[in-house]
Parts: C-alpha cells; structure tokens; sequence
C-alpha cells in the first residue's frame, strides 16, 4: 500500500472540494443575504487541510494500483462529506452528525434530509446542499479525472470503483476522455432540463437546483414539501422525463452520439428498465384511479403521479408530488418493490441496478431448467451470453446488498425502537440512496427524529450504497492492509 | 412422459391417503360424538377413485423416472389436499377454499388456519387436521415408499423431489431402508414429545395432536390462543426443545445412532443453526427484558418467551406463546429476519434451510476478497469445499425464492388491500410454511378474511414452497412436456 501516494491524491481531491465549495458564493450577487462566513472557513480549511497533505506526502513514486484505488475512493467520499458539512455547521448551527447525514446524503445522492423547514435554509447554503448531489451523482473524483488529465495513469482504478455497475465497457480506452465525455453529456442534460424548468416558471436558482437533484438522482429540493410544491404538471412531465434520462447508462448517450442509434436503443438493460418503468407505472394509475379517490378521479391525475412516483423510486431519486404513504396498498406494494431495482448500470442512479435485478432473477430460472435437465450446458443472457465469472459478482453482490439491507433493518428497529416498515425501508432507503421509505420516513417525512446512532448507521449505508458495497467493503479484509 | 405410470402410482397413493384418514376414526372409542359420517365418505371417495385410477391404468411398463417423479410429487401432494380437505367440508360446512386451504396448510406444515374457532371443531377432524401436518412433514409419499418396498425402484426419483434440501446424501444406497428409518426416528421423537407433554398435564389426544404440530414443524393447535393456552412453562419448554430437535437434519440422527457421535455434533450447518437460535432468542431475552414490560420483568420469563418464538420461527412451525405483534420494535426485527432462514436441510422445517443461507451469505462475502484478488481460486466452504454446481444451484434457489416471495406479497396487496407488512409478511409466512406472520396475520390472528383469490395465492405458495420450488416449477417449463 502506497500510504504517501494516497495522501496526495486526497490532497488535490481535498483542496478541489474547497475550490467547487467556492463555486457558491457566486449567488452572492443575486442574495445579498448569503452567509459568506459559513463558507470562507470551510474553504479555508480545505485548502489549508488538502495543501498540507499535498506537501508532507513528498514527491511518491509509483501509480495508483487497485488497493489505492479502493483507499482513495472510500476516503475521498469520507473526506468531501467531512469538508462539504462543514458549512451546515457553520451558517445553520447543525450539529457535525446532522451537517454529515445531509452532506452524505446530498454526495450519494440518496436526498434524505434531516432538515425539517428547508425554505428556512440560507440561500448559499441550499445551493451547495443541491450542488453536492449533482457532484456525486457522476462521481465526484471521476470530475477531478475530467480536469487534471495527468491522473490518469491511476485513474482506472478511480472509475472502477466510483462508477456504477459491474461492467464498464465500451468507453474510450482513455479513461480521462471517457471521464470528460460523461460529464459533458451530464452537464447538457443539466442545462437541458434547467431551461425547460424555467419555462415551467421557475426562476433560475430554484430550476439549477432541481435539476442537480434529478440528474443526479438525489432528490433534495428547495422546497419542504418536495415538487408537489409547485404544483405544476408541466414541472412534474419534465423531471419525470429527467429522472428516466438520468437512469439510463450513459454509455447509450455516447454511443447514440456517434450514430450508433438502434444499437443503443435495443440495449436489454435499457428495455427492462423501461418495461419496469411501464408496467410499474401502468399497474399504479389504474390502481390510483379505482381506489385512490380525489386528485387521482381522472386517468390524466392518475398518470401524472403514477408515472412521477414511479420514475422517482425506480432512479432511486426521491422526489415526490404526493404522499403516497396514503394510496392504496397495491400501489404501495409496487412501489416497495422498486425500491429494490434502481437505474441502470452507468446511470446516476443508484441500488442494485437494472441488470444485476435481469441476471440474478434469470440465473435463478435457470436453475429450473436444470433441475429437469442437469447436463445442460446453460450461459445466462443479456443481450449476449455472459461470462460465468461475471455472474457470479453479480450474484454475490446481490446477496450482500440483501444481507446489509437486512442487518441495516435490524440495527435500526434496536436503535430507533420504531416499526419494522420504517426501519426496513430506511436501511433500503439508504443503502440504495433513495431517500424517502414508508412509514417515519415517508414522503412527507424526514430523517431529524433519528437518534443519532441511527444517523451514522445510515451514513454508512448511503456510502457503502453509493460505492457499491466492495469499494469499501475490502478496506475490512485483513488481507487488504497486509503487502 | 409415462401418464400411465403416473396414474398408477398416484391412484395407489390416493387409496393410501384414504387409509390415513380412517385412522382418525379410532378416536372414536374416546369421543362417541365423533362425526363418523364426515369420514366415510371422503375414505370411501378416495378409495373408489384411487383404485379406478390404479385399475384403469392398466399395467404400465418403466420406471418411475425424473419427470415422472415431479409429476407424481407435485400432483400427489395436490391430490391429497383435494381429498383431505373433504372432512372439513362435510363436516364442518366449510367451503372448498377453507377446506382446501387448511388442508394445505396441514400438509406443507404451515400451520396457517382460516378456523376462528378451533376448540369447536369436532375431535375427529382437529385430529385429522393436526395427522396432517405429521404425514407432510417427514414426507406423505416418502411414507408409502417406507411401507410399500415394491415402489423403490423409482423411489429415489420422489425423494429428492420431496425431502428438504439441497444435498440427500450420507444415507444407505437403498432408499427405501432410507424411507423407513427417517420415519423411524420421526416416530420416536413423536412419541417421547407425546409421553412428555402427557407428563406436563396433557391428555393423550391433546399431547398427540401438539407432537404432530411439533415434529412436523406445524403449528396447529387445538387451542384458539395456540400453545400460550396451556400456560405452562414445563410445557412451553417441551415444545421448544422438540421443535429444535425436528428442525435438525434426520441424518445426523442416523449418523449419531451409528456411534459417530462427533461427526454429527460438528456438523456446520447444525452449528449455524444453533448460533442463530442462541443469538436470536438471547437478544430478544434481552430486549424483552429491557423493553417488554409485564410478564417479561423476570429474566427467566423473558427467556421462556424468547426461546419459544425463537424455535417457533426459526424452525417455521409457528407455533406461539405470546403475541410477538407487542413486542418491542427489536424483537419484532430477529423475527422478521429469522422468516427468511428456516431448519437444516433433511429435517422437516421449511423455509429456505440454514445451508442454503450460509452459503449464499459464503458466498456473497467471498466477492468482496474477489474484488481485491481477481484472479484467486476460491471454492465455497460449507466444513468441505463445496461443487460449484452445487452452489449455483442453491444461490438460483435462494434468488428463485426471493423473487417469489416478492410477486407474492405484490399480489396480496392487490387481491387483499391490507397494508403491506401483512401482505409481505403473509407471503413469506406460506411461501417459507410457518404460519404466522406480522399485522393482519399475526400471531393471535388468522386468515379467515382473506378473499378467495389471496387463500388460493396462498395455497400455490405454501405448495411450492414445501416441495422446494422446483418440483412443481418444472412443470411450468415447456421442454417439461415434450419428448
């Protein structure tokens, strides 16, 4: 293990989150009232914190192997999340588990919020905490790759461990133009959607923020009451578009854009994802308008929150236009459903993914097959056969992302004493940075009631979501920390 | 397909399930209001249609092969609950649906009743009723293969459709020696249970009914209010120490009886088995204690309690002392997990089994050290290294079962419009044959409200998941039916 490499790596990444902190106090010029002094500190510390590490870890040799890959990423995310809260402390007088919990939330784009009035938030104070979900969601070290091309000896290591999904083919064998591919198509899928929300009447401010929230998947709004707020369909029709868009593997965008429509579009992750999106949605407003009553009487109604709500679970968003604590119970029986699916391989979104949910149910048919036919030679497809190693990943990722869920579950019933729905759907809530469960941590409800202990459990879950269980995983194997 | 063959043996099957119900009529030496006229013709029904079967069949040549096999097991055990439910219809007026549902639920030891008023029942059907939990639990065709020698040339075929688990080896070659020593030592753990509980205050009637629920993994009582009814602690303890006991591998028992005492004693799956039971009855003992209140103030009370459901659940028979529904949040959370174990393969508890859970967690965790040693050679180690066939077949069992458990609950929401807690927990609870579940299903609740469509949901649930999904599955897949 290259301690000093890692050190420095962390070191540029520290003083970069202290440069993009600084990116908030631009609105000083349209809110005289921004707190300035809630961010100069924190940039300051940064700053001061990642150049110290950058000059006492010397001139290291070597590159950045896969075990400092897996440190730098864990700590990395650790390190933004101790800096990036350093504000809520400073300008709202958090206390340093809530200012985590939210700073956290807000990079895995998970979206749970602590903070029960978020109109009262100060407006820099508010931006950043959207800007955090929009630096996660394409991974925040993966936009350093972008910048600084000369890590990128290493940076393969970074990609692999920050990227979401099990595989990360068809990109550019270059992995700092893959990298600034990714973000320019991120950032004008953000622009695209911030100008349709500012037709929607959105001002400026208010449309960058959710934007952040939905291209990220992460789900904060500037509102307490989530998009019901603006009660608008038009609004609701462009972020669930988003959503959806933000959920689809980045890869197709690329391939798309260089001509390669039909192969992109017959993509069999992407035709699941959206056949779960369909039916999910389907099921839900026929549901809605036999049983759900008021807003919900017309097939228009119904499909206008359906449709949102799905979109929002499914990419592990998190957004609401209703609480849907109160449909009917089968809709909310899909609706937890999706809240074991998440968005595709190499999307923003989060969870299991759509591919690992298609190989792990097809792997599992086919064991009926073979019980009739035991000396049949079978490879689980997607498109094309798959490798049996990759499989087996899969499938042991699925276990282990079941087995956190439930260990998460039941940590929380003992930490929080509340009922198993919220406790449950809080560990999955998190552990697939969705943000909003059922129950004590409903749509309209909020994670501030937790005790703290239940906060850092949640933490742990989100980063560990967000990172895909192994990146930091390895670091407690005995094996890791031994040369 | 041999249809004929199949005929034959399930016609001679059905003639024998006729003799099983006429046992019952024996109770009427003690209950001379026992309803003779609810039996006769259900036995006379089975027999004249049993043997049209086995005339009609005529003298078909072959063997009982694979196919073959999964037709006679799954149509076998379908069979039986349509003739065995005929009791409850004529005796009790009940309709097909309940007779069919309690039936089932007595043969795939699910112990799930749809009878608000148990202690109302005549003598002779709440017998019937608890006999056939005992015939499903070790296995009602295993039985026949045991008494009728002449089936065992295509014996091994059923077997492995119909006893529990992934492996069925470490005993004799001959399987219907086999047969009869599983029933042998099934018998003789009834018997000592019977003569116990006898001791505890029981009368023989009660005490035989209370074993058959035991031994069987079950859950069925005579009483409303289940084994709390008793209010003995004697009792209590009796009943936890058997279920544990029937939630053991049978072939340990062989092996320990042959003197190789250690080899049993050491063997891991019965070691997980009973760390899950310690540490989940110690942690409840605990909460209880701490957080119970009542009946629970003393240690000894807490672990009366804890213990009881620990068993209960964990070995699926379902049976219950307390309501676990008031229970703190915690306990309610060991449960909820300990409803997606179950007993070690070979015993008679259902659920997914103790070995598949420790391997498909084995399993999951060797990713992670993968996911730093790429290039390792790593086999799943269960006491030996286990086949990577093996292995794959029980994670696509566990993902088989998962994804059943899901769609299940999803439909119960849609065909019962309870809140999802009963609906999910409902799933599991027939899926997994325990019985019980959490809200509307709870511990003093029962499934009497439960439209029509939700109790034969149920019953294909309780079915597959006795028979282990893939004997019925199978019959699913198109190649199944060609030639």
């Amino acid at each position: 293990m290259n301690f000093r490499l890692c050190i420095r790596a962390l070191g540029l990444f520290l003083m970069g989150v202290g440069a993009l902190m600084a990116l908030t106090l631009l609105w000083r010029i349209k809110f005289e009232d921004l707190n300035l002094v809630a961010f100069v500190w924190p940039i300051l510390l940064s700053w001061i914190a990642g150049g110290s590490m950058f000059i006492f870890s010397g001139r290291p040799s070597g590159e950045i192997g896969r075990r400092e890959g897996f440190v730098i990423v864990a700590m990395g995310w650790v390190l933004a999340s101790v800096f990036g809260c350093l504000p809520f402390m400073l300008g709202e007088g958090m206390s340093f588990t809530d200012a985590f919990f939210e700073t956290m939330s807000g990079f895995s784009t998970t979206g749970a919020t602590v903070i029960p009035d978020v109109e009262a938030l100060d407006p820099g104070i508010k931006f950043w905490r959207s800007l955090t979900h929009w630096l996660g969601g394409m991974g925040i070290l993966l936009l350093f790759v972008a910048i600084f091309p000369f890590l990128g000896m290493g940076a393969r290591k970074l990609f692999t461990s920050e990227v979401p999904g099990p595989e990360k083919e068809g990109f550019s064998p270059r992995i700092a133009d893959t990298a600034r591919v990714l973000w320019l198509i991120y950032t004008g899928l953000t622009v695209a959607e911030t100008v349709l929300l500012m037709f929607g009447g959105m001002d400026l401010y208010t449309a960058l923020c959710h934007s952040f929230g939905t291209l990220a998947t992460g789900g904060f709004s500037t509102l307490n009451s989530s998009v019901a707020g603006f009660d608008s369909a038009f609004i609701d029709g462009v972020i669930t578009v988003f959503m959806m868009l933000a959920g689809i593997n980045f890869s197709l965008y690329f391939i798309a854009f260089r001509g390669r429509w039909k192969e992109a579009l017959t993509d069999p992750e992407l035709k699941a994802y959206l056949l779960f999106f369909v039916l999910a949605a389907g099921l839900m407003a026929l549901d809605l308008k036999l049983h759900g009553g008021g807003q919900y009487a017309t097939a228009g109604g119904a499909l206008r929150y359906s449709t949102f709500q799905a979109a929002a679970i499914l990419t592990t968003t998190g957004y609401a236009t209703a609480d849907f604590e109160t449909w009917p119970s089968f809709s909310k029986g899909i609706l937890l459903s999706l809240m074991f699916v998440g968005g595709c391989a190499g999307s923003t979104g989060g969870n299991m993914k759509v591919i690992r949910v298609l190989v792990g149910v097809r792997h599992a048919w086919q064991e009926v097959f073979r019980s009739l036919h035991p000396h049949a030679v079978l490879k689980v497809k997607v498109g094309q056969a798959l490798d049996d190693s990759l499989v087996r990943s899969i499938i042991g990722f699925i276990g282990l992302f079941l087995t956190i869920f439930l260990f998460g579950g039941i940590a929380l019933t003992l930490l929080t004493g509340k009922d198993v729905l919220t406790c449950f759907t809080a560990s999955i809530a998190s552990l697939g940075n969705i943000g909003p469960g059922f129950g004590m941590v409903g749509a309209t409800q909020n994670y501030a009631w937790m005790p703290d202990s239940a906060k850092w459990l949640l933490c742990f879950l989100m980063l560990i979501g967000r990172l895909e269980l192994f990146t930091v995983l390895v670091l407690f194997l005995p094996s890791f920390w031994r040369d």
